[in-house]
């Protein structure tokens, strides 16, 4: 089958590689109709992870099954499903509270894992002809009628819509809230989208991309460009110099002054000063426990000069880590079924399989509009 | 009437100041027969804070009604009282929550309020023979018939017992768990024997004091010496390397390493590496927004060299800040009442007043056997 | 001063009644602005509850601040303020936990006070020139700059729209959830409004009144009109046979068939048919411990013949009883201050308070289109 | 195999059936050791079920590991496993929430399934000697070393444990509260000790049978005898007029009066009374949709006379239905393995497969000493 591979930094390809199969009873496989191209796939991208040579993308999946495994006892082929992005036992201490994003069996050693993704298991990714799903009765949310027409919304399910949403679940937003949410890429969009679903009432986001500041205020965000002025200064401003109650950290370890320089403790410190006592932190960004090509010696370990001394006066809480898909995604699945919900509302594109490469490039170059790639495997 | 009173680095008296009032009609008067000294008191003590010399110290406090205000409606003559360490008004949008101690209004500009302590507003401390207490009807908890004799339990819940409850309650821990604590000083050791209270099926803790070891042993709890082996590898053993469920905070920015030297990151980082992935931390130590007489950089700007990345790819969570005293007070009262739970067991010194700066040179030398000092102003 | 008075079953009318004062150095004394009938003043109006003749009505008030007393520390004179229905002390055990509906002390021997209704003590409702509120700091929601252009929705914070709110706390509504409401009157409507404010993703409302099921409709719910076919038939059919994931009980003990017989076990019954296992129940229409005067033996004793088997088995959970106000109303204030929320899309009349004798008799009819009424006592 | 199978109303017998076998590849086939007679065994066996003959009861099991189906990953042959009586799939939309009670799979139709049960699907039970485990990798709780030594102790938490620990989640029981507990049968023994694990300040507990009041004791529950004095009166004055806080139901629809009356609303009615208003009541004892052979009418329809205006007008809630297992049971597991928690102190018989015909019948008489029996097929 075809699939995108990656081959070192910055050059991925498309390539002949064997067909997945059912390697196991309980598994099933799928036919890809869409798979995104994520931010974290360009951690992987630039050269920045130790993820080999050879390895296929793609954890955002949405496909049509065509065969089950014998054990399967719900999905059936023709079923149109979306894979959450974490792979999950469904039965392990983690998997049975629910924290399916650190499933204890999947990924030997490790809490987690993911398909085509560097540390995260040996199962390859969805930027393919056909995908191999583990546990496909736990890990296959099946879709409703309408599955084919907002095939564009569904595949959101897959990682980035449960991820933002996880990001305002781990900070606690509740109606009537305001809320910070650091980053307008796809996930900073979709967690101020969750915010806004949740009545929020003042829903603020920064960033300094005019394209995703666009899409923010065409939700009903107020957009924050940091460019130039302090989004602490204008946080305070618009709550009155109270402070938002709630933050949502949606950037990662690549966090950027607006000068261009490379500042991973920026977003986290500036959330503390933007929310105010008492308030929660959801961080959803991606950081690594270590980082050794980075040029500041604290990231180079992982860490952070984490302004901890006003996090603790403040009396302020923070939830971290990949969002447990599982949690959320039927119950979103719901708010788009009724059309509550259109979250492809920030898809710039829809591409073939064969255009990824390209897709890559201008996707890492930052581009303006390039906000959201779909690319759409079965033509 | 008789006060300690602060007059510079290491350096407090016994002194007449003025006669604590009713000033305000919601205020209620009371007769200091138990109050505290505490860790705390000792940052001040050190004269690492800006606390201004004449302050009277003292949060920890209980004692007996003597005049309430004309606006007082519950609170009676000859009650004996129990006080928060946190003063708080009850209305405010924090304590409305029951975020006492992150009250908006009795420390204007500041969110909480506090007897006797630096930055937390113009009230004087309880060691001393009066107290006046604002808010009388929302600060006050009335204690049952056995109030003198259970005395030396009832003033833990001024501070010590809700804190350290208040870690377990952030790091959420559930019957069935496995807990480790940071620092068996008196704050530590109530956050273990809270955690014993809540059914935790092991509870280890961390200190260096024999004294404290062994009283941490005396309640049910693993004590784990830190000074040869690493506290991780210790935790890591005990819980067949999956590491604790949940884990506390209970030494703050002044944290020592076994070799004497500061290092205010050395309890939180451990604390991520001791915590199993998806584990909670509750965080009540203190630590402050800015340090200048640190020796460290970035301590001096209350910041850490925190292992963000390894707490964020484990997806751990952290609460922090100030107790709510009032959030678990009453219920705790009702353990001591019932005779299930003894938090006097780690009182070492009933003093008088007048020995109370005899009494803060030993405690501030960590003198072993000084654990818990109590001052009896009524003689 | 004029307030409304009643003086006998379906017998009120305006009367120079003594003027309301500041009685206590906690009070706050208010010139009503706007104040509402609620169904639940119909009924005492009704003749079917204790109250004695000469009592005040109106327990949903707003208006302007004219005095406080010695001990208040927050509210000033001018302040626009909305009174929570309940009135409560803020420091009690209830109090302390944010159970404002049943305060301890304001109404000693019961759990809870209220303005201007039967068993809630001996406070003088509303329904007046001015109004005296307890404990002012704790009681009075300070409004925003735009109080006055938006007075009609801030009043509905006194009872009806926190009110319709609880039931969706109650009932643990979450977004994507489909939710069925009993009873289109102002507390149904509110609570189906708050369940489209959390993003349910199916709303129904059952009813049988024109007028309110057309301003359900407009609100974006589905009306459900039980006159004809069952109710419990449609819900099944609306959402696949499964049931509602949560349901909300807004009618109370005057339950009726269609055919107008009261029936007051209908609606909870009903509910647990509607209802999917596992779902839950909210309950804020009022039932009474007797009703004396029902012509059913079960419903005199305050009892219901409740499908309590069926109701086991689907291991449903139910919450009830009046709602803690201000648990809500200032989250509920920002979303009126935002302009996210209109409460006041249910009001029919605004009417002086001569008129109010009026009103209730056609509010008591349930003639069509009187669906909530507003009286402005300032003219 | 040999088995306790049921043939007509109070008759069982051991008799021969076909073995248990692996019959889809997530099965696991367990060898017995121990399994135990529930007083839910006696609704069946007292022919008051639809329960058909030659069906094997036993839903409270735990054995050896003989056999794993091809699909199984992590449950081993030799392993020693406690099974939870609800029989479920994992991956179902309530058992991805953990709402094991209510799968939606096993037994299609309905919501749960179990072994040996009358209505919960096609699943022989284990009273006998080995039993075939649907989902194994889900369903099997693998026990630690002491699998063996604590045989007695880790089979409860097959059900009674769990159940009894799952009514005091439903109550909301929290440490220093007050809580009673009706019924000291097995369950509501587990229910007393869950609420005293979670130090709860005062755990009282309503019978009448001197053999359970006297466990009672033994555990530190105050043991309420009903049969003379009216048991809301003894509470009353227990809680200085306030009521308990919380309060389970662990009888179900049994009930009877002191006198040997049936009446199942006698129960709940208490509750209602004996909780202080805004408390929460967890409901477990067994009710059932219809009742078809009880002599009272509303009975016979599954519904109660309940006392639900005092109910909502103390703002109480409720929670039903039978426990999540999965949902507990491994943290109670730690609890056993670490000693902190010894539910075996109720086993009054432990008997042969063979004995059990013999045993059915004093437990069905509830003779006095016959409080929990467990039956060990392999001898």
């Amino acid at each position: 089958m075809k699939a995108l591979v990656y081959n070192g930094s910055r050059d991925v390809s498309i390539a002949e590689v064997p067909d997945a199969t059912i390697e196991r009873a309980t598994d099933v496989l799928v036919k890809v109709t869409t798979t995104n191209i994520c931010g974290s796939d360009l951690h992987m991208y630039e050269g920045r992870t130790n993820v080999e040579p050879g390895t296929v993308f793609g954890h955002e999946n949405l496909g049509e099954v065509i065969e089950v495994g014998d054990a399967v006892s719900q999905v059936q082929v023709g079923d149109h499903v979306c894979l959450p992005f974490n792979i999950s036992c469904g039965f392990c201490k983690n998997c049975e509270r629910g924290l399916t994003a650190f499933c204890l069996t999947v990924n030997p050693g490790m809490a987690g894992g993911a398909y085509g993704y560097a540390g995260m298991g040996p199962y390859r990714g969805g930027q393919a002809e056909y995908l191999r799903v583990p546990y496909g009765d736990f890990n296959c949310l099946r879709l409703p009628e309408d599955a084919v027409e907002k095939e564009n919304d569904y595949v959101m399910l897959s990682d980035i819509f449960p991820t933002g949403y996880h990001a305002t679940e781990l900070a606690g937003v509740q109606p009537g809230d305001s809320v910070v949410v650091y980053g307008a890429g796809p996930v900073g969009l979709m967690a101020a989208y969750s915010a806004i679903l949740k009545s929020a009432s003042l829903v603020m986001i920064v960033d300094r991309h005019p394209d995703r500041l666009q899409l923010a205020k065409k939700i009903g965000a107020i957009p924050i460009d940091d460019s130039k002025i302090s989004p602490v200064e204008q946080i305070m401003e618009l709550t009155k110099g109270e402070g938002a109650d709630t933050g949502c950290e949606c950037v990662g370890y690549h966090a950027h002054t607006p000068q261009g320089q490379e500042q991973a403790n920026m977003t986290m410190n500036n959330l503390v000063q933007s929310v105010r006592p008492t308030g929660g932190i959801g961080a959803v960004g991606v950081f690594l426990p270590e980082d050794p090509k980075s040029s500041d010696t604290l990231a180079q370990q992982g860490k952070l000069a984490f302004d901890w001394g006003l996090f603790w006066t403040k009396g302020q809480h923070v939830g971290t880590g990949q969002a447990n898909v599982k949690a959320y995604n039927r119950r979103l699945s719901k708010l788009i079924a009724s059309g509550k919900a259109n979250p492809s509302f920030l898809v710039s594109h829809q591409l073939s399989l064969k255009d990824a490469p390209e897709a890559y490039r201008h996707f890492d170059a930052r581009e303006n509009g390039w906000v959201k790639v779909l690319l759409k495997p079965a033509g």
